[in-house]
């Protein structure tokens, strides 16, 4: 069995012409409900349709498309793949889609091969991953595991517009509920968004964890006063303070273990004016790592560095975990699969964590899952200079389509 | 001599009814060119009427009014005082009336002791020394003292309107110049907006020196990178860098000496989300000391601290000095003239420094000045909470007139 790296890279050039931007690099815009997500949609049914495969369209407007070859047992449970075809503003073609026509070229290799799953195969777009304009990500998915009801869902709001009536728009809002915890396995194929792939000179990662994930809020509160008329002494600066507990994060973040991240990605402060002590800083942090302790041992230096900043330089501090995913572990035998598959093509494989939430993490929660990655060239993703080379491309969909293979046998 | 306490109460009052907020506290909003400020004007110029002093308006609004006693010789450099009517939008009711209505009364008091000066006796009130909305402040000093041409002035613009439209909408369009060089000498009373009259319970202060102001912009560029995909070490991350540079101005402002100050007040991040490690980082930064070699230290200093963090993280800086004023020293006769008039009323007097900007800064570099300084409860100022005591205001205005009166004889 061969995929057609030729077939994978027109679909993916041809979805990258959907809110497609004039910029150098190769860059796109496709938010959920908009005249490009659409397109994007509409031609991926178009691409299913081809390949023979039956459409359904859930309420929430995650497309599905299945192959149920006449050796398979129509009532089995699927083994399916797929990831999403939205992206941020200003993003790649790559991080989404990659993983949605590898999984359809999967589908197709294994067709023209004669291959004859006892499994049926699904391949699936999940609605609103990047969580840029209804919700704050993994949308489709969060539905399709129970995580978030239908109701709830379709009531989310982008000023005056509800996702209903964007899906409604598109033609998009479909029936029911695709239900994740009826496939027997999933994997979702994604450019790695990180340097560990072109470093070890490989195509291909099989991913062991996805990190936890928790973004905590923090005010830091002193006194605003005049610039000039303030002596030294006197001051109680929430920005000063603020930028110590900035590298306390770095610095535990160094010392609680090596697959451990904090990062404070934002950082507001008041009044905001050269000629005024700050008063006050509001701060986003994000701290993940494989390890949950890992991560609860950060929290919890992140909160002594609050407290030491109240006790050393007066200030009043807030600290809110308002988010807060566990690490989840993929499966040994979607991993197994995948290295048996790469062995089969002669393709070297490295085991390797993911540090970005994926629409996997959801579905890990109910089923056995695992995902791959494709080397992305200096990590860079989220941006139009984010590039895979077709043959890591054609590579990771092989390994893909030799996985499904097995996992559908 | 003796001055009307309550006569300068009523003033300072009816005067905060113009622009007045509905807020705890005394706060006025009162920005050039609006009703309020038309308001204000109009009852200063009803009040110098009222004393019999003749005003004149030139054409950036700057109010004078002089009283030509019978003593005086009416070709004599006329001795002058006072500040301005405008204010920060929420400021206090203090920040300029008091220096304004201060000077009124003691004209008035000089008038019902039967005082006879010998030089005419000018009270002044410039426009937008708070640089709220067409300028960056001290602006009409800047036109007496011949620094800014009104030419460029009456065309600075907030939106679509001119400085000249918003002066003639009030009716206070006047022509000519004010010109300060013309002045004796120059006093301003002013709040002091800082705790050292408070310590040392003293009402009034005597300005030996203003500080000078410079201000920097400071750029910090890094790399922006997926917060989970990216582990610390391969980061460039322009918030943590910024960091650093933050504490360093502190502790650079703490070393080189006890009157200076290093403020970073105001700092933006690029892109500014959690899950984003920091590309970018803006800053402005405010340095003050009565000492100009003391500001350039600090300015090395943090120049220093911008070289060892590209260093030392690799990030790239930007350090641009784009505003700078040297300190300005209070002369000797008219600081002597306030010690005395101190010593005639029994009302000591603490010699202080101003660390805040004020019209004086520009009237000092053409005659013979210096400022009054009122306790000012907590040193807060710029903000509705900004109060100083009936009697702090009267003992200050008392010593304002003893040495007004000496510097006119």
């Amino acid at each position: 069995m061969k995929i057609d790296g030729k077939r994978l890279k027109d679909d993916i050039e041809t979805n990258a012409e959907f809110g497609a931007l004039d910029v150098d690099g190769h860059g796109r815009t496709v938010l959920t409900g908009t005249e490009a997500n659409r397109q994007a949609r509409e031609y991926f049914v178009e691409r299913l349709e081809d390949a023979g495969l039956e459409v359904r369209v859930d309420a929430v407007g995650n497309i599905v498309g299945r192959w149920t070859p006449e050796s398979a047992d129509p009532n089995a449970n699927p083994v399916a793949a797929g990831s999403h075809l939205d992206s941020v503003p200003e993003g790649g073609i790559f991080d989404g889609p990659l993983g949605v026509y590898s999984a359809l070229e999967a589908v197709r290799a294994m067709q023209d091969a004669g291959v004859e799953p006892s499994r049926p195969v699904e391949v699936v777009s999940f609605t609103e991953e990047e969580g840029q304009r209804f919700a704050d990500g993994l949308l489709g998915s969060s539905v399709a595991v129970g995580e978030r009801s239908l109701e709830d869902v379709l009531e989310l709001r982008d000023g005056q517009t509800t996702l209903e009536e964007a899906l409604e728009t598109m033609g998009f809002r479909g029936e029911g509920r695709i239900d994740a915890s009826e496939w027997d396995s999933w994997l979702e194929l994604h450019i790695e968004q990180s340097e560990r792939l072109e470093r070890a000179e490989l195509a291909v990662g099989v991913v062991t964890t996805i990190t936890g994930i928790t973004h905590c809020h923090v005010d830091v509160v002193g006194e605003a006063n005049h610039a000039g008329a303030t002596p030294m002494p006197e001051r109680i600066d929430a920005l000063v303070a603020a930028s110590e507990f900035v590298q306390d994060v770095e610095r535990g973040a160094n010392e609680v273990g090596e697959t451990t991240v904090g990062t404070v990605g934002k950082l507001n402060v008041r009044p905001n004016a050269t000629n005024v002590v700050p008063g006050a800083v509001e701060m986003g942090v994000d701290i993940r790592d494989v390890s949950y302790d890992a991560m609860n041992e950060l929290v919890s230096l992140a909160r002594e560095s609050l407290s030491r900043l109240e006790a050393e330089r007066g200030v009043e501090t807030r600290f809110l975990r308002e988010f807060d995913v566990e690490p989840i572990e993929m499966s040994e035998r979607c991993r197994q699969a995948a290295h048996d598959a790469g062995d089969d093509s002669d393709i070297e494989l490295l085991d390797l964590h993911s540090g970005a939430a994926h629409d996997t993490m959801n579905i890990a929660k109910v089923t056995d899952t695992t995902m791959l990655f494709a080397q992305s060239r200096d990590g860079i993703s989220h941006n139009p200079a984010e590039w895979t080379e077709w043959e890591d491309c054609a590579s990771a969909t092989q390994v893909l389509a030799g996985a499904l293979s097995s996992l559908a046998n």
